[in-house]
């Protein structure tokens, strides 16, 4: 059960596809988060599914929140834009094969809109204290990198990352299988997967609006990832206490794994 | 494969449906469960599913018990009251994705007959010894905190919970995607989440009372508590004992995760 | 995928069946296997599930076997008898979830076949050293105790177990729910899982033939449980080695759980 | 969602099909991998699955590559010779149950081509220093060792292994339900199973030359090694890294068997 509620169906043309969902230092969901807010694109639909957490989350004080991805457009509004599309979310699948189905029902959709061009954003943890600002880039094919040679972006994902995990890949991945190219933007971040990465967010964030050929007021930047921070570290606090409110439970009720046949 | 077999087709008009399945505190299935037995609520649907513990308890010396939830419902009887109807039972979902599939079950179920409004009861565990009695409340939307507004309810949920795991939060994140009202009632317990709390229990019992507008005789209460405890704990005890036996037999076999390719 | 191939479809009259999967001591499976050979009962039918380790074991030098169970019936050849079901094989399912796809595929082929009753056998794991040889028994409905109270069961399993996992159980759980009467034989073994338990299984397969009106030849039984015994612990062998082997690779790989999102 | 992905579909007469995926030693994929090279076979069939691990691996410094499995044939070209179809691919499935699933998904593929004889390739782990070069054998049923039984195969794997888990075991289990006969030819190797073991690939790449009556040209075979090692290892780097990655996270949110109800 993974679902996908379509609440609007705008014409787009052509559109781009840029995902920003939570992963390594949230780089593409605080770039791909502000390009939204200050594009004013609009939501047109939510997907949910079986593979995320199992609680909803309350904010607002009193608002039950089920942990959702969302997508976003907005239109082209000047010669060079082109329609573009959205993806962010509270969180990715818990478990391997959850993702798989969750970006399957994702491209799904997204073949329905028109999308023959997806971006994703991910995070090179590089273990070091002062990350590069330098961006890496992976592609489907070559003729996208050579689309896109003119921006400042280093073609040598494959030495510095090897592989890349969950939806920023995997769209890309099953994308190509469908015939839809593909680019992921790397930004380097120190690397504990937790804490976001303002900087390498906006690196990535300039190099959309240059690609996207947008112009954005970024004075706003650091006054909103300082609110996706907080949105954020809740979200991740309350994994935190899950597991310890959990595992204290755990003594008492076997996990699922440990359960296995007698009588 | 989530079964609900109906044994009974009620009429019923525009209900109201209270959730008391265990959780932490076991304070829903308390105060739902004396609620059925004081207004001899009918049972008229069962629930068993693949995600629940693959083993069936004994009970009253001999007899063979799967493990199940129940739908019971109780039609008004003075102006004032509702339809209502209640759900409580064994346990939940073992697993984090089983949850989604029987809520989602429950919700197709709770639709066909006729549910708009659902009340969830959850327990806040505080981690202090002596817990307050205020309750917390929760909603799918304002308009139902309004509603409630003149019943003793901390709509603040937010600010101490962060977040609902399982039947009392998904059926509420789930329900409102179906357009169905929903609020979580959450009675503040000390903590651990096997023990149960009588006193949070009562609580969130004369709560439901109210809101009803119903009678009950509060004197059984603590009887009552005493014999659903006894039935509780027998329940714990073999998620327990079961843990223990298996943790034995999992050095002899190994675990689903374990079993990886060779060959 | 469960699978069940039939490769015979005998007529049988209101055949009773008999469950002997693996479990604690192996009492079913030596009892329903010594049965089985005594009244050269015949295989109609062979089951195999993705909820089975995923491995094929060597047999007989060079040859292969997947993991399987099997059914085989046996006619009626005196007055007193009834036509009978027999299950037996290789193990049950790995993961808690499997157990219940793999019981209700069994009951809806038992369905087909016009069983009505079932008898499952388990094992009770005492803890001590000296186990009892009195046999505990627990029942679907009353009027089943009542049709066995010639027999020695003590039916008293509730005081003693709490719970019965796996097909024992679940056959009786699930098969109640689908109108079929049930009982577990449960034989009192002192306990670890894996150690076949040939005492306990000459209790059970005495209470069977007396049930089922049969005579049988007891002298091979000795023979039979070594060579029995030697198969399954070659399976249960087995299963420590992949875990031993498959712990080793779990350090180069990560395991399904451990995989959550990044990039 | 396990999918294979057919690009072409050639004319095949009585294709045998010969398996070598990654397993211990690499042998199968080592041997099979220089067959597909040297025959100069083409590919004509992808399979990808969900059971796969969620990550896209990147090569050729830029280029995104999802986790795949992938079929290439090449027909007779002198007497003697049958057309072949050949299995080799990036991984097996990461959970038990997947196992069963991608099996399936190929076995049906295999039937749809005509595929009626399948040799799997495994690694036989002996925990020795010095690995003995003698191939070790095991059939679906007597006929298919006799056909083999001038080659030098040692037909008395059931002594040695006991089981063959993954792709190698289960193509063989699953086929003979199926009709299909099937041979594992297993390679001795000296047992840590993600070490590359060349020489015990080069022992079945021989039997399978005798086998096909194919001719090779053998001189390649050490610089192929070389390479297939180092794309290997990479993968298996890969897969380290993503667990340490991961056990770092995982103490940032929960597993999923940890995460129960509560609420």
């Amino acid at each position: 059960m993974t679902v996908i509620k379509i609440s609007e169906k705008p014409k787009l043309k052509n559109p781009i596809f840029i995902e920003g969902l939570p992963g390594v230092g949230n780089i593409g969901r605080v770039a791909v988060g502000y390009l939204i807010s200050e594009l004013h694109a609009k939501k047109f639909a939510t997907l949910y599914s079986e593979w995320f957490f199992p609680f909803v989350m309350l904010h607002d004080k009193y608002k039950i929140h089920l942990l959702k991805n969302e997508f976003y457009y907005c239109k082209a509004k000047r010669p060079g834009q082109r329609d573009m599309i959205f993806l962010i979310g509270d969180c990715q699948s818990l478990s391997p094969q959850g993702h798989y189905d969750v970006i399957e029902k994702i491209l799904d959709f997204l073949e329905k809109v028109g999308v023959k061009e997806i971006i994703t954003v991910g995070g090179l943890a590089t273990g070091e204290l002062e990350a590069s600002e330098k961006l890496v880039g992976s592609v489907t094919d070559e003729h996208i990198m050579k689309k896109y040679a003119k921006h400042k972006i280093d073609f040598n994902a494959g030495e510095k990352v090897g592989y890349i995990v969950g939806a920023a890949g995997l769209l890309l991945g099953l994308g190509k299988e469908r015939g839809i190219d593909g680019m992921c933007i790397l930004g380097q971040t120190s690397g504990f997967p937790i804490v976001t990465d303002p900087k390498a967010a906006e690196a990535v964030l300039n190099l959309l609006v240059n690609i996207l050929a947008l112009k954005i007021n970024m004075g706003k930047l650091e006054k909103k990832v300082g609110e996706m921070e907080d949105f954020i570290k809740k979200i991740e606090g309350l994994q935190r206490k899950a597991i310890m409110e959990l595992s204290k439970t755990s003594k008492a009720g076997p996990t699922g794994e440990e359960l296995r046949y007698i009588g």
